[in-house]
């Protein structure tokens, strides 16, 4: 039986190639994580063991994905950022985007009982996702530095909003308290009422989390003479630096580098 | 600090808003999974533990997602079917795809262990997805009627293949064995050389599963005098009817309905 | 010299296929037309000449693009439908919309010397366009609909300002005056103060211009016998009758028929 | 009136917006301009008051739309590169593919009998036309040397053909004759049996037409001393030199200046 009759219906598939010459840019966002996080009890303002989850997925992404060559991420937020010449899939957004959310959801649930060996899953963690084409190495960079500043502004208020929870407001008047507050103010009260210095708190929090290839010169194998034998070898990493300064990028030229 | 010097790299992302007054299908299907199939052993043709764990996910769609009015899965494929005035996330592609597969993905991993309570994952299972639009609903019953002659033709196909490895050949010679045959050839093979009646096999073989919602008549609670109070309810059913002839879409004309 | 170092830029072209089964309609709306109206001295509310002039064009584009099944211009603009099977060029967007504007402009310039013998053109008329499908030909029937009330709505409005301005208002004073009025008190305005019935204007005026094709029976010969031979043809023809109401719709069922 | 039941087919037209940081070229080419030409009579293969004529509707088009950078034309096309940064009509592609068609269409027939004084348009000349995005000024100057490559190949092929044609041999003979032979066999063709020098033909036939603005020192007033007072003002020229080579772009760095 041929399916000639019926397949006409694939005329309708529309060609969602992105164009040439660009970085894609695919983004997935928690859906609904803040019911998520409060049914499984998440520790607030930041829960370490819940970033580290992420970050074991993320990872696990870049090593699954060679053309990813970036990847940043904040609460549960993720980047990846594709390298400008991939023909992953031939560059077809809806492949791209899925496979990504598929694989990161499936390392998700996967890893669950990893970090939280004590805590049964309640219900299906799921994520949406984005993609996004930029044409130039410099307005990623911008792409990043508008994620890492995301970061920082949000994890101040929440710092500030927790610390005042816990010491006995409500939600509601901490929110009030808080309204208007400039980022001095935030770390001022961080500083006066609870004696914590902002810039002292960890990097994964203020920072977010970073996931790329580092080059480091491994130990290979040793050679007839009993010497070591050493090669550059390029390995994934996650790190909590700052991205939006120069510094780690003119020291990994290799990561966003133009064709 | 505000975060505008950097905002504007949100202007590149674009608008991907369906058009009205179209039936939006999001057709998942798994990647790779002809390895991961043979990682986990999966029986040959069919699985059937292996098509209960998806007719399980898909039937988790229904009940999470109201606007999906039908789905239709066959081997390690499902099609979703999101009515035609859904306004589900303002009808962007990009939520509606990540938003399915993440979540059959998470329902995948999550129910594995239910299917497979004696088989470890190896590996992450997950899925690639694609959107497409259709006008009108004659359409989307081509569309269904495409999928359904598909699963059809690849099962009589697998059906015969596996039989006659079973048997002793090598998938090479099974494979040159069967090129050319028709439908009725591969009945007969079937029938003659392992005594095997084709349309005596089970129907979630031949025709696939569908899960759609069925209205049925409830006992919802007991009056004062002890009589049953019944209601009509709906509730999702998974079945392995045909779909391509009339009869299922007039009994149930609420399924497809146009406005 | 061959030109294959420089052929991938044609990689950056976009499939612009517009879906099939949707009825394509390509508006396009004078460019700067407030000027080139004052410019050209049309006459207010309404130049016939000009109107003329648009409807000729539009005619013309009957004539040469044979799946344009009806249009409708009202003012400096007009709107063409296509017919929900055409493959015109592939259905490709970016064809139908540039041939559809370039076309009309040129009949526009060409023709402007017949309906304008004694003006010549000060300055270029030129149109923008777009392009919209419709998945149903009952929605095409709201889209001309939308239009026509537009047309009455906006030639009410402008039969009160100008006929304000003609008996000595300022455009200013004529605008606040009709701030806010309803449309039985334009009416009134209309037939109180200037003794205009407003019913009683040209259709062309308050019902814009349809084209399509009427099956009007031509005597084609004459026979052998001195009979005439009659025949069923189709004309393009211009009118300006509702289209809002079912009545032209049953009389043209062949305009609109879906397949 | 009010106009709302209808206004919802609004909601169909889809936001088209080209992403910002992208070069935008709209090349147009004339429809059936083969057969336009043979009936006005154009010469072959060039003909110069018919090259004259687009140039003259591309320079108007530079001196209408400002972010026009650069054109290009050759024989009935034109590329017209709108600068990386416009926001012209908030760089919407059918606007700005309808606007340049247009324009140029309605130039195209004003000016026609000022290059044609004695021939009458016979039929209406019409362009199709495309929109498409480029990420980096490099790759627009591969761009328009893909197009003027193309120009080349056109030319030597065309001048032979028409040669051949002229003297005596039928268009078919003429094209079976030219198979296969490369630019050199070409040369020698034209060198050896007509006697030209390929290289000695006037530029605007090898070369194509370019159009941009070429910065130029005016003298724009005199001062009370009678010194005449000079300016570096812009002014749109028509031009036919190479523009693959790196020569015109270092003499004009600002046409295609990255931000």
């Amino acid at each position: 039986m041929a399916n000639s009759k019926y397949e006409y219906v694939k005329k309708f598939e529309e060609d969602d190639r992105l164009p040439p010459s660009n970085w894609i840019v695919v983004r997935i966002d928690g859906c609904h994580f803040h019911r998520f996080s409060a049914e499984h009890e998440f520790e607030k303002p930041n829960d370490e063991k819940a970033l580290n989850l992420m970050n074991a997925c993320a990872l696990a992404m870049l090593e699954q994905f060679s053309d990813i060559v970036f990847a940043y991420g904040v609460s549960d937020e993720y980047s990846f950022i594709w390298k400008e010449t991939t023909v992953f899939y031939q560059r077809r957004a809806s492949k791209m985007l899925s496979l990504c959310v598929s694989y990161f959801t499936s390392m998700y649930v996967s890893k669950w009982k990893d970090f939280f060996p004590h805590k049964e899953l309640k219900g299906p963690p799921y994520f949406d996702g984005r993609v996004v084409c930029y044409p130039k190495s410099k307005i990623i960079r911008d792409y990043l530095a508008w994620r890492q500043v995301d970061c920082h502004i949000n994890n101040q208020y929440n710092t500030c909003f927790w610390m005042l929870v816990k010491s006995g407001k409500t939600e509601k008047e901490a929110q009030e308290f808080l309204k208007g507050t400039q980022a001095k103010d935030k770390n001022e009260l961080l500083f006066q009422q609870f004696g914590i210095n902002y810039d002292k708190l960890p990097q994964i929090f203020r920072k977010g989390s970073s996931v790329y290839r580092e080059k480091v010169e491994n130990i290979v194998k040793v050679d007839g003479n009993g010497n070591p034998v050493r090669r550059m070898q390029s390995e994934v990493v996650v790190d909590h630096m700052d991205i939006i300064g120069p510094k780690f990028w003119s020291e990994h030229p290799y990561i966003l580098k133009e064709e």
